[in-house]
């Protein structure tokens, strides 16, 4: 048998988790390696397991193709989500479907301990048994804050600066680690599971309690000199506003669109300002029941939003924009304003065509950006490559529960959301 | 002799274009190529003559390094500046300096005919001798406006509406045409012969009658979905102003802070409305003496610019930012705003360190992108890698004049402007 090249099974690989599954002819034409290549990887990838033949499709006159998909026990990945309240952790498989969840409270104000991480990664992985447990590849972990060239994070929510984490959990877990910031885990999924796999110049906008931008360019991340791009939500649209952000500035997209910002901005103008459980939710419904407060708060926010990404789209020619977090469920209220504004402050010819849209992968976006990330950055990796490959027992089925089920961690909480097997 | 690897040649070729001198040990440890890789690859460019011993560098303890560069004579590239009221032409040597330029006048308001480029072309390639004319190796060209997919011209200045240009070239020149829009051309060069030579995250700001930005991001050109970013011109930073753009939209950038529109503000202030022969240098040298209706010209412009900066600073995060320009003559009196205004609508942190300069390659600077873009793209075609490691002929020396001298093309004058070997 000839030798394979890891490029050619890299290629492959990629394309099966992309597009789920796809014939022999699907992967030559997609990947533009030679029909060759493309024989010797396959037959390497079924030979082992790694890939399976799912059916066949008809061609016109010929014989019909094999469709072929990934083997989803091939391998498993660990997720870990840092941004918000909690820590998610995730287990996926070789198909970056998520199989189980666990959540890790922690105390709001103390610096998070590693054991908090490690102890929840552990919990992901006990469902499995000896011969999953050696087909785990990697962990991948998504991020809030800013990592310094040192690989070390500063992260409010986590009560962390300079610490460096990607060392600790390497030494700790005996696992690759590959991180990326949450803002490219959202890029990276819509790109590999959502709406931007057809894209390679796009934008992922995410409005919650902050607001901040991923950028993808020519296929690939953009990070900035220092990885401090994205920071959509710190330009100032309205110089003159009493508004004060988080950054302590006034003026900035965030004091004005933010989530906790519509809410205290609704709270302000409308007298409550003691109802401490009104949410953004609340002010999109009352916004529809003809409430003129919350409408003028969302056209508020909807202009500010819409004016800052008129620059975006203008400096960076995307073909899609895609927002994500707390805008969703005030897609009918707030978004109409947004794409108004855009229209208003955009050059047509730079906006003719531009897709705006909403995130469909929900709350597991970020566990499954970095579910992606790991995947990508173990085809990279020889040796991990290699351990992909290695043979899949028949009768190693999938053992794990398909639902999560509530577990008896101290303060941890289960996530009962079912394994998202939607796709757009 | 073992099989020398097209990529070694090109990553050598390309270090010794960027870096004008080398020895083996820098080039080993810029590219990041083996050592053997090196070696092999130096010694087929030194035995074709295509590199050159230039001297010796002293090192500590060991035996003297060579010095190496290219040989200015192992290949030609001719350049044409489509931007502007005229078209423009160079002939650059191997290492990218220029050797001979014209200038060809057109009519305005006519489209602009091909032949006028081929005209231009001959001209320049007229004082090479045949050795040194199968030497040329590619035409590079910098264009303003839009090129669609199908490789056809946009350009307002030039009379073309979908004009297939690079077809045109290549077809009546016999030579390979590269092509790059001209903000592009301008980042090549800052890129390769400039000041952005060790930067890879980056802004070139234009400001000239017209406002764009030339953006570089992980050391690639930026181009977006349809080659339509950049766009900075159009951010609209004062959507009350009346100042009407070209674009047909009111307040942006390019309608307070271009150059003609600098020059349009001030004589409506200064009620010299008819003063048809104020440009903008004037306005700054006014300034400079105190005319108040100058500087306030200049201040809301240097606002205007300063603002659509700290967006565009803190969406892509870069190392850089070159002017280039008519805000160049300007650089004590209108400088100073655009900085103080960044520094106000910009986060700190995203700030920091960023450099703020002006390009330093003058009016060539186009050409000598279009030439650094032409040199890049030959080396990675192998046809063209080939010719230009064709052995150079001993006593095939440079017998073109330094200078460039006065023509008799009808319609065409000289640039007297002397080739720039000035490298910062």
């Amino acid at each position: 048998m000839p030798k394979v090249a890891n490029q050619w099974l890299q290629d492959v690989l990629r394309l099966l988790y992309k597009r789920r599954r796809a014939t022999r002819t699907d992967i030559i034409r997609t990947t533009g390696l030679n029909p060759a290549s493309v024989s010797h990887a396959l037959r390497l990838l079924l030979d082992r397991g790694t890939v399976l033949k799912i059916g066949e499709r008809q061609s016109n006159g010929g014989r019909p193709r094999d469709v072929l998909s990934l083997n989803p026990e091939a391998g498993y990945f660990v997720a870990v989500d840092l941004e918000g309240r909690s820590i998610r952790f995730a287990l996926s498989n070789f198909v970056g479907d998520i199989r189980y969840r666990w959540e890790e409270d922690f105390e709001p104000g103390e610096p998070v301990r590693v054991g908090k991480l490690t102890a929840g990664v552990s919990r992901v992985l006990r469902g499995l048994d000896a011969g999953q447990r050696s087909r785990v590849v990697a962990v991948g972990v998504s991020y809030p804050g800013l990592v310094d060239p040192e690989g070390r994070l500063t992260a409010f929510n986590l009560g962390w600066k300079k610490f460096p984490f990607l060392a600790e959990l390497h030494e700790k877990l005996h696992l690759p680690v590959f991180a990326a910031h949450d803002k490219h885990s959202c890029v990276l999924a819509e790109r590999w599971l959502g709406c931007a796999r057809d894209h390679r110049n796009g934008l992922f906008v995410i409005v919650e309690r902050s607001i901040g931008a991923g950028l993808f360019l020519d296929g690939k991340l953009v990070n900035g000199w220092r990885g401090m791009g994205g920071e959509l939500g710190h330009c100032i649209v309205d110089p003159d506003a009493d508004d004060l952000c988080g950054c302590g500035r006034r003026g900035c997209v965030e004091s004005i669109a933010s989530s906790v910002n519509i809410v205290r901005q609704y709270r302000e103008r409308s007298g409550e300002e003691g109802n401490d459980h009104l949410c953004v939710t609340d002010v999109f419904e009352r916004a529809r029941r003809g409430d003129e407060v919350a409408k003028a708060v969302l056209d508020r926010a909807g202009k500010a939003l819409g004016r800052a990404l008129s620059y975006a789209i203008q400096l960076l020619n995307p073909e899609i924009i895609i927002f994500g977090g707390d805008i969703i469920p005030g897609e009918d209220v707030l978004l109409p304003i947004v794409k108004e504004e855009i229209a208003r402050y955009t050059l047509p010819e730079v906006l003719s065509g531009v897709k705006i849209t909403l995130s469909s992968l929900g709350l597991d976006i970020r566990l499954r950006g970095a579910v992606s990330m790991a995947f990508r950055m173990s085809l990279r990796d020889a040796d991990l490559l290699e351990k992909i490959c290695v043979p899949v027992l028949t009768g190693q089925q999938p053992s794990m529960p398909r639902q999560s089920d509530r577990g008896a961690g101290t303060a941890a909480e289960l996530l009962l959301a079912a394994p998202r097997t939607d796709r757009n």
